[in-house]
């Protein structure tokens, strides 16, 4: 961030009167530009003892198996987020439960919320964003090729913990990020 | 937002490629501004059966109560921003017991997470935001004059709901944010 985006001015990394952080802030404007960790929604889905996963088409982790999860945006709620997203990328309509895991990733700013979810007819296709969507039997779950450590984190604990499932809430620091990245590639 | 905060060039709203959505985009970098929901942290904190609330000093809701609670910021779990609203309003250290409740407001596109908390000592005092910190009794909680109503909604869930609690996981929409926002003002 270079300049302000209201009028141009060079905009200061400084702490702003009253805080006890570093912002950007505009000196002509006086505007303080605030940023803020961002919300992953997505769904643990299943049908029949399976659970609906989708392999991903795009970056980051290409060619790796997910939850169904994306960007919360304005104006929608965490559920709907949540159900907009097993939508998108897995042409499925699931029914939410209960919250079942929110996950902070710290280091990159995100909080990932995934719902418990029942997929109540097994139909589903591959959205825009993933090459494959699968039904997997908790002994098939391709656990080398998962893309993100919140989802890891959260099957397990999904299959370990049967219903009735509390909220689990926990965070995922930079070395267990790597663990998962370091594993080898799939295209 | 009128200007790319990277080159200076008149930003649009548009829907960029592969998206289904307006966001802000630079035409020149091809930058896209998004902008997402915002987490605000707090506690609902108790010692010996009664409830710590914070008189607000600062809009909006000025004079009002609220529990401790404030923006969650880059590289802080959402545990510990609740932890440190809680020691900046109401210079109060808790013990986090369990996710008590999270709460989407779409109209302002935030996300209000509550966290179940024991205030081992009856030890706090105003911090800079606060007019006053004070433990209430729930018989005595002031109703009428509580801040948001993801306060109100929060606190009533809470009496309502002995230990074991689980997460309360819903929306307030507009319509329950103005019934909330016409209650008599306090300062
Ligand atoms: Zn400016
Ligand atoms: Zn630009």
């Amino acid at each position: 961030m270079k300049y302000c985006s209201q009028c141009k001015t060079g905009i200061e990394w400084k702490i702003p009167a009253g805080d006890n952080r570093h912002r950007y802030v505009c000196p002509a404007c006086d505007i303080i530009f605030y940023d803020n960790p961002r919300i992953v929604a997505g769904t643990i889905a299943e049908h029949a003892g399976k659970i609906l996963l989708c392999r991903r088409a795009i970056e980051p982790r290409k060619g790796y198996w997910t939850l169904p999860a994306g960007f919360m945006e304005n104006g929608e709620s965490t559920e709907e987020a949540a159900l907009r997203e097993t939508r998108e990328e897995a042409n499925a309509e699931v029914i939410i439960t209960s919250l079942f895991s929110m996950i902070t990733v710290p280091h990159i700013a995100q909080v990932h919320i995934f719902f418990a979810a029942e997929l109540p007819k097994p139909e589903f296709s591959s959205g825009e964003e993933s090459l494959e969507v699968e039904l997997f039997a908790p002994e098939d779950i391709p656990w080398d090729e998962l893309a993100f450590p919140t989802v890891n984190r959260s099957l397990k604990l999904y299959l370990e913990n049967p219903t009735p499932r509390h909220a689990h809430v926990f965070d995922i620091l930079p070395h267990q990020a790597l663990s998962v990245e370091e594993a080898s590639p799939k295209s």
